[in-house]
């Protein structure tokens, strides 16, 4: 992409609005603009972040044997009298009514129409076990919206549905959930813990949250220190992590942690992603039988899994920034390469650029083509803004040697190359 | 993907609500069901189908210079006051109050919040041309859906609006819009046909509708002869198609049409999009104004533009399909193969099918594997109905011979080949 095709506000001076790093980057570099009171607008480079997200978010529920399907925003108010939710959601909920006055509300979560799904198109066990997830629009009208797209109204979650016809059948449902989670959060390079956790209004027996571990979260968490140790190290799998003490505060005793004073951590979360074991928490007032193999009419034992996957840009920057702006993390950068070209109209500069910014798109590498007549300190502090993973930086004095200068944005590292080494650089050759 | 862990509701018998064949065909094929009145989920298959779809329309955008970006789904009310809208909407649109009891609304469409977007983000002629799109769920409270996802409450919509310095650059934008959405239909395997068109409550001072001719259409439509016999022998192209007589039904007078008789066409479509000249519309009193090269402040000149992307599914369904079923394009279908294991348990045939199956996701082409214990008429009867593009058969008679049954779903040809020729067949080698 040429910047002067694109379209990237980039704000020079901090928005008084926003109180934490994260809001003040995401406004600041062009990905999102406040419509009304934690309602937003994504714009280009906020939504390919959003829609990178998507993706591996994506990617990890399918490989887990999970179906992709998609509820609307908009549901009749009758599954949620049906499921006993209806008056206890409180003004959370947005409620309206139709044209033909029939109440209808903008879904927060989806338990009870996914098990409408469920009854009305499933009967019998052969089908089972089914994991549904849809990534879609919900609305939770905070009573204060806050930190940008971390605590908003209208958000993007990804909501996951486990049916299993026993309860073993759901906790292993339950586990491979947890553990898709856990691979997800690790390809978009965060470093999460999964505490104990309250269900809420969701219900159920069992919970457990993932969190990013920053200063700014809004949960405070407590867990055994060796998880930092194995964290550090890339030591950490699946089931150390199930095994290790760690709790959000609603669900931890000071008085009887098992965890020795000396080894118990007290930090700071964002909570990216929350699982549940329901039970038959909404299949036994909805209704929502399978027979079994010896006929009998048996409750779906149910799960659920959701991940905010508009908040968890946030965390992200809030766990990848500096002074100067986002650092992406390879996986989620919407563009991995800013090629800055330090002098338009000359011919040299141009061939060069030109040339190399070919050569990215040849190989399908995502690459902003700073175009632009600004200062070299504008355009450097730009790219520093929106993060992405290396800057080719393309000058008269380089150029005139053939070269180009390759700078990696996170670790800092400036080299000075031919094109074709820092192309294969980039590429990783 | 294998049909046992796959979500598929087949319905044998047609479904009571539905009148047309798209309606009753998504029904029965398991691609949606009604959530309430005009309002649908979304199962697995039709998902991919929509998918598809927005994949074809997000490229012919793209290509065209367009940038995506995402709006929420509730909006203020104050943009649509002030730019006169809101009274005049009526109740087509779903308006609600939040917790502090502010109005809020369901966007049905958004030249209110784009304009919002430009206006506070673009200040200089040096930034134009700019056509930012999204695709996005939108609400009109319809007062009779009907006929499915056609004429829906909750419905998917690209929509894009084109911003330009003067009039000769927004017509100039206006054209360029006009043939990718030419292209993008073709690419859909749909003849449309653009027909002069009233500009609605959109309003602006031209507008022209994208048909997919069928006679369960919606609208009546007039055009010239010439276009038919174009379209048939493939010399129809972007010019020819804005140099001919085409017209909506308020926009035809028979009294004084430039056709004769003998050429005039009178047919049903299905409008699939819609592409609008705006003028300053909405700029004028929104205020959405740039500098010009001169230092002056002038108006934005707009146009807008949409495609019903969950309504094409209905058009392109009605377009094709026969007694037994849908038949995709190919650029549409969800599952390019079925491949149907006539005797599950039969280890010849489990074997030739799972070396198939593997073949296939090598190649990176879709397959539904039927892996299900049903008969073989109830098999064939589900991918007739599913609509996939091929259909690979294999059966314990054939499978001694080490030989396959290939059946193209469109054509009805079946040939008896190697399973390596069937591949090469599908691959198109």
């Amino acid at each position: 992409m040429r910047l002067s095709n694109y379209f990237l506000p980039i704000l020079k001076e901090n928005p008084s609005e926003a109180s934490i790093a994260s809001h003040r980057l995401m406004l600041r570099a062009g990905m999102i603009r406040q419509l009304t009171s934690g309602i937003y607008n994504w714009l280009p480079l906020g939504l390919k972040v959003l829609n990178n997200i998507s993706a591996i978010v994506r990617d990890n529920m399918d490989k887990a044997g999970c179906l992709e399907v998609l509820m609307p925003c908009i549901q009749p108010v009758e599954l949620w009298q049906e499921s006993g939710r209806f008056d206890g959601y409180g003004k959370e909920m947005l409620r309206m009514k139709d044209r033909h006055d029939r109440e209808m509300l903008f879904g927060p979560t989806n338990e009870e129409v996914i098990t409408d799904i469920f009854r009305n198109n499933i009967t019998s066990y052969k089908e089972l076990p089914k994991t549904l997830y849809q990534i879609q629009w919900k609305f939770r009208d905070e009573i204060r919206p806050r930190f940008g797209v971390m605590r908003g109204r209208e958000f993007y979650m990804k909501d996951a549905y486990s049916f299993d016809l026993d309860e073993e059948s759901a906790v292993s449902s339950y586990n491979r959930m947890f553990r898709a989670y856990f691979n997800t959060f690790k390809q978009m390079g965060l470093n999460t813990i999964a505490v104990k956790a309250d269900s809420g209004p969701i219900g159920g027996d069992l919970s457990q949250e993932f969190h990013v571990i920053t200063d700014t979260g809004e949960s405070a968490i407590f867990y055994d220190k060796k998880f930092d140790e194995l964290s550090a190290s890339g030591h950490l799998d699946f089931e150390t992590m199930q095994s290790l003490y760690a709790a959000a505060e609603e669900k931890h005793d000071p008085t009887n942690c098992p965890v020795p004073a000396d080894r118990l951590m007290a930090k700071r979360g964002i909570e990216v992603g929350q699982v549940f074991y329901l039970g038959t928490k909404y299949s036994e007032p909805l209704k929502a039988y399978v027979n079994n193999n010896k006929g009998e009419r048996v409750l779906a034992v149910m799960g659920c899994y959701g991940i905010g996957v508009s908040r968890l840009i946030g965390a992200i920057i809030e766990a990848n920034h500096d002074d100067r702006g986002i650092i992406w993390p390879e996986s989620i950068a919407p563009f991995k390469v800013s090629l800055i070209n330090l002098k338009m109209g000359d011919v040299l500069c141009e061939t060069i650029a030109e040339s190399f910014y070919q050569s990215l798109q040849n190989a399908e590498i995502s690459v902003l083509y700073d175009n632009s007549t600004e200062s070299a300190g504008s355009k450097f502090a730009t790219h520093d803004l929106i993060g992405s993973v290396w800057q080719v930086v393309i000058g008269p004095k380089s150029a005139a040697n053939n070269m180009v200068e390759l700078k990696h944005r996170l670790r800092g590292e400036k080299l000075e190359l031919t094109p074709e080494s820092a192309l294969n650089k980039i590429i990783g050759k």
